[in-house]
């Protein structure tokens, strides 16, 4: 208990940065001892967000005089382009990493470069980044300097996938959709007219029809574990009026005679964070909410051969924050559940 | 104008109830002459719905005293099962019908029996019923007696279907996928727990994955069309926390070489109710809201050759109440926009 | 009503900008000829608010080019500051002006340049500005070159109060206390971080606390009619999670054997836009989404002699565009109710 | 940590029995051993409430073979009316109670059935209840048998004024007014019309206006500190369409030279659960959500020697199950903070 490792978190002024403040109070293992925001530099934890008083008393910095290369551990909770540029530095004083952007998540560099419209700052790294989904890398995790935390999405429809592409269960040469909803944290705590109460709320829509950054992600997994099946990939992102909260409806075929529902319930039978349901259940989001679990229900849709999985996870939890505390617990040998025992906030 | 048509409404508390009252104040031929509720009669629609205050001074009645064999035109926005026992006897008085319940939409019986658990009360009548999609069925709608106004959900995914199914395009054999996302005004005007503001409010999940009711219907009207497709569709309905609204996002093949952009904006080039939008737009629900409009767009996947077809209305408007002044319209021979001509209210 | 008047709005991409174009589709003596947004030259309002589409054919333009000279009437839906540098000009040409803004609002200069922060541009025409909260100063309205149109919260605030304080009935050396809530729409359509759905969904505020814009303007209506009275007034305004809708909850000591309810019911029984409710009524916003009304209701607080006010608009129409579309129709002798009968959205 | 005491849960089908359970999760010195529903009999907690899958494995039972006798502490989190009939039998067999309900809140038994419309069926227990309010009873809870946890609106309005009022500051024969406004979830998991999504949602109203249950309880607690000041008490309690979450707005009259501030942080310097920000700061509901905490400020109205108190809490929280806790905490001589640590849950 008295050996805590010491945590710094770049950019921790959005919300996958106060989910990890959050998080990380009832962690026995972790000191915070640096946050940092160029924009907030100066403003005590507290007086920025009035939910943290009375437990941090931490002040932002800028990352330069932060201190972060004393840390163990170093979470990246910045916009996309930032941790390339600053996680090298960083991995050479033996600071690991994990960054909860897209930074290191794409390993073919001219894809990545392409749908983020960047030159990449650091490409000789990314090699080396673990994508960072727990339950199909663990045991890479463990030995990882930098983890990539994945995207929301592509974690909202890859758990599920997961087992089922791993033993080849997919039909070749046919669609697989994933029609996914997405609470609008997902969008981040910046001033976008498209973000507002009044123009998100009591709305529904789809968006990013012409391609969303997340398609490549949810790509590259599924051919890392059956191939013929990427090039049927459909993904349509839609935003739903709700603050967290992250659905994939994602319809499959499968080859004759599988069972889905046991596939999946052996697969994760002793994983603390994914919880496969009966057939016919249907999971809502505000059964994860706050919490870092995926909860997830396979069956066939009426009067048809087509599959249909239903799975839920909270965007900033197994999204975002919790899933990044459950890779750095993998990657210090701490009990994966820690800090990640809070039950979901319900109603 | 100095004619009007004398109309009544039955089950006038619920959703589509008090919508119908809210579109016809601004209809030039219609007096409401009787509004019934075997619940609330003797209390003023005014006292139940302040929103109507000052608009009109009727008083729920019970049925059998309204007067409604008086009305050229009763509305029924009862639950299921009401309309079937009360219709028979209006229609052999004369008085012409809008069924918003769903007694009159499926024609063959034992389909209709099976999915509503009921008995059909008027078999004989249904054969005469015409199902009130007002862009299908334009022509058979003037001469109707009786007809059975379509539920939400088979609304908002026919009228885009609609145009390619008639000239055939669809590839057969090939699922055919509706993925739909409705507001929570659809569950109607009750007491249920799972639409309590606690429960359905910053939530999203899928429900009826088991088989809902709207299945036959929309079965129905596409085997009616391109029957070789029917055997392909997909229906998985999803509520989502906002009122007002519903969003279909439809997966479907096409033969090659078809560009359903242009047959959809040529179909409905002179229809005032649907509006067609460009390849690549993202209709959002908010843009009917309160309005009697379906938008729609449809584009390709990206990196993929399946068609996308987003589609929304508002459920009860467009989805129920709105359609139901539209059927009216045309069977009295009106212009086909009276009654439903105020812009969407935004935000 | 072919002598149409022509209509501009100046900074029409606002949410009050939106919800003039909205109330104005349906108003016959009105054709809207000109529409500004320095941001958005160039693009259509079609293609800007899709609720719109098919409704007005009209482009954005910069407001020098736009034609507004050539209007019969300007709104100006332009942020604090912009109507007192381009009214001047076009009042000068004859043009009638309608300010939603609040540069005319408050007589005294030194105490509008405090609240506001700015050097005002143009003090010599804000003595014959009128105040447009259309109940109390309709006479002058109707000569009215220029109006101020009043802001949400002093609209919700006076009118219970006015007849009260016209005939003095109000204690004088008491406090009065006006408690108010509004929807986030009042904060305007800007990307502010604290209107994200994200930050003001699922949450209750007070702000303001230190001094909020629209308390010297309720001050002035409360001085002009019973000054005694305007020392002791308290205004604490409050944010809740819902896009449209403002309450007024108002504590206020009256003589004895004052009857609030007489007084008020007799004052407005000719009013098409404020709707007296009877004593024990708990008027809600959703009464009145959308429509140009105010209601109310008065009644004494349970044991105690002190009277509540329960006082509720939509924020953007009688709060906004639906009282400035009465102006005008006041100032160019139209019925007071066109463009402003449809009724109340709901659910 | 091996002496665990048991507990059991009556009612636990509702908001406030859920939230007990989502709380006692991470309470180190409890287990929870039965828990109990007529309703739900025979059904699993984790089927019930799919947020608790994996972590309870219990069945809701019937009260009378739940073998709440072998309990060390009962919670009710049931109804009105039902405490009062079972807990004698359990005080004479020792088991220590917190009811949440009202049963025990008023000491004055006309006073409670004349508001509560029911016979008292153990008016001999209520002298020997503890009124829950920790931090007013702190030392007498040490020693109660049965505690009487506080309403929310009590709790909310009350923890601001106590040490204002035990220390005689407040003006006598002035108003004292608390504006209150609440999420819907107060209302409870009942399927009321008025509580749905539909109506409840884009809404605000004030309701009770007649008198509400809390007005007594809440008039109980002044009188017990500062009589003089009771009469002048209103409250008008407000419905805010979010589902946690309550905010008070108290007007007060201080005596003269008073500084409530600096007595406010005195008074709470010490206590866990009470924040006392600086004057001009505005609490907003989510910084409280899901945690045990009171935040609160005072500041006179501008222009105005009105003081203004901002007092808010989740009201499923410090207002119900947090406070149930907290109270069995001090029962029990447990740390105050165990079970209640989590930080709130933002955005």
């Amino acid at each position: 208990m008295n050996a805590k490792i010491k945590v710094g978190i770049v950019g921790a002024t959005g919300y996958t940065g106060v989910e990890l403040l959050r998080l990380l109070t009832t962690h026995p293992n972790v000191e915070v001892t640096a946050v940092t925001s160029r924009g907030e530099a100066g403003i005590a934890i507290a007086d920025y967000f009035p939910s943290l008083r009375g437990i941090y008393d931490l002040v932002f910095q800028t990352p330069d005089v932060a201190g972060l290369e004393q840390c163990d551990m170093v979470f990246f909770a910045t916009p996309n382009g930032v941790a390339m540029k600053e996680a090298p530095e960083l991995l050479a004083k033996n600071v690991r990493i994990i960054d909860l952007s897209a930074d290191f998540r794409i390993q073919d560099i001219p894809t990545w470069e392409q749908w983020y419209g960047m030159t990449h700052a650091c490409p000789d790294i990314v090699p080396q980044a673990v994508y960072g989904l727990c339950e199909m890398n663990c045991e890479a995790i463990t030995q990882a300097q930098i983890v990539a935390n994945p995207g929301c999405y592509p974690t909202c429809v890859s758990l599920p996938l997961l087992p089922l592409l791993r033993q080849g269960h997919l039909k070749t040469n046919m669609p697989l959709i994933a029609d996914c909803k997405s609470g609008v944290s997902g969008a981040g705590r910046k001033g976008n007219v498209s973000s507002l109460l009044c123009e998100a709320g009591d709305n529904f829509k789809a968006y990013g029809i012409g391609g969303h950054r997340h398609l490549p992600e949810i790509k590259q997994t599924i051919n890392s574990l059956q191939a013929d099946v990427a090039e049927g990939f459909v993904f349509v992102p839609h935003l739903t009026p709700m603050i967290r909260g992250m659905h994939a409806t994602v319809y499959l075929h499968l080859n004759d005679n599988i069972n889905p529902y046991e596939i999946l319930s052996d697969f994760y039978q002793d994983s603390p964070f994914v919880d496969v349901m009966k057939p016919g259940s249907t999971p809502e989001t505000r059964s994860v909410r706050g919490a870092n679990i995926c909860r997830l229900s396979v069956q066939q849709a009426p009067q048809s051969r087509l599959w249909v999985v239903l799975s839920v996870i909270d965007n900033l939890v197994k999204g975002a924050a919790g899933q990044a505390v459950q890779n750095m617990n993998i990657m210090f040998g701490f009990d994966e559940r820690l800090g990640l025992q809070a039950a979901p906030l319900l109603p």
